[in-house]
């Protein structure tokens, strides 16, 4: 049995309670450490509180030699471990396909996504977001300009964007950061860079931060450590305006 | 203190482990029951659980009479319940910035989402989302067309389509009458019908039933009991369209 068990999105408060009790009875518990981070805890906690050892997979593990995470699974109760809701990479889709082949029963088990918790926390309605997009760290002689395009064709309908800022390793993208790399990608393209963003730094803690403002504003602004993410607003119902009034200092 | 916690997707098991530990050391627990339902479970059992009473709020005491709700929540700690992750619905955004303006706290406990999860049971990519829809039972005289015309935006930009589904007091909307309602809308607007849907039932349960297949044929589904909901694919991706083929019978 392989269940995909989400640890939601900031710390270890944050699982369901059916995903603990899940984890807590797992005969072998492995944490996908690659694709996203619990900022507010660590791997030593974890194994404290699911009281159980934990074994960290990098991208090979899972996507090259998966053999070993499908044997524990034929053999007994496994948990893996995602920050965020499972299953919204496609590297935990194949796993899972994988995993369908050998004969291998596999489920999921749900928890916060920061997909949802943009909505929340910044009050940007969930039905009017279109397409995301990505903010990759730019590289030398690689500048995609992608993301602003996607944010200009949403803009054009009048719909939100909801922008995920890269991760490397121990790199996170900050909210700063993110608008410069558009600005410039406006730049590159032609386009006019957006008038609003809404920056938001550590969704599911208990002390996030959510600016709405100019990118000269945000650019200036110290959102403290990661992770951050971005959203590019559509014109403000007068609700949304009003929330982010209140709650994001617009 | 107004703390909106989610209770995520299906059961009492899918609240996070920070939002049992707030509810069980609040001073009071409301219960909106009007926005969303979680089938797997009930308010007796919701009081258990909780070890609270809880107070069931309709849309009028939210949205017409909440100076109890915030009397509650100037003097002590408040657990406003929701299903799903809270403040998706502008009611909520609208009780948040009541209490904002009254001086009260606030803040929000994450929990799993219908919006989220459909990536991890369809496979279909997060990023390929465009805008949402909801399907309403029509009325005498009421038939709007505006979901398929989203549906029709969305597949020329090829992208996938959320489509929530009427909950109107203990009147669930399901996958066929939903499918047949988009049918008639199409036809209705000289547009030609999505060849391919997903539908969804339970989300979160231990049994979610996740089919993928055209209309006529998810129109003899039976899905069992509700919340169900509907996506409808762009052209799939060849990992997109074997997920399906493995987990949803395509």
């Amino acid at each position: 049995m392989l269940t995909f068990v989400g640890l939601g999105l900031y710390d270890l408060g944050d699982i369901s309670v059916k995903g603990l009790e899940y984890v807590r009875n797992a005969d072998t518990v492995f944490l996908e450490a690659y694709t996203s981070r619990l900022m507010g805890t660590d791997t030593a906690a974890m194994e404290a509180f699911f009281e159980k050892d934990i074994r960290v997979l990098g991208r090979e593990d899972v996507e090259q030699t998966p053999r070993e995470i499908l044997e524990c699974a034929a053999a007994g109760r496994v948990a893996f471990l995602t920050g965020g809701d499972p299953m919204v990479s496609t590297t935990h889709a194949d796993l899972r396909m994988r995993a369908a082949a050998a004969g291998i029963e596999t489920s999921i088990i749900h928890a916060s996504s920061i997909s949802s918790a943009v909505s929340g926390l910044s009050g940007l309605q969930n039905y009017r977001f279109g397409r995301s997009c990505s903010v990759p760290f730019p590289a030398k002689g690689w500048f995609p300009t992608a993301p602003i395009e996607t944010i200009a064709a949403n803009l054009a309908l009048n719909l939100h964007t909801l922008v995920f800022l890269d991760i490397q390793n121990d790199r996170y993208m900050r909210v700063p950061e993110a608008i410069a790399v558009l600005e410039e990608m406006a730049e590159k393209r032609g386009i006019e860079p957006p008038a609003l963003y809404v920056g938001i730094a550590r969704a599911g803690s208990e002390r996030p931060v959510v600016a709405a403002g100019a990118g000269a504003n945000l650019k200036e602004m110290d959102f403290g450590p990661p992770l951050h993410i971005l959203a590019v607003p559509a014109d403000l119902h007068p609700m949304e305006r009003e929330y982010l009034e209140t709650f994001a200092g617009l």
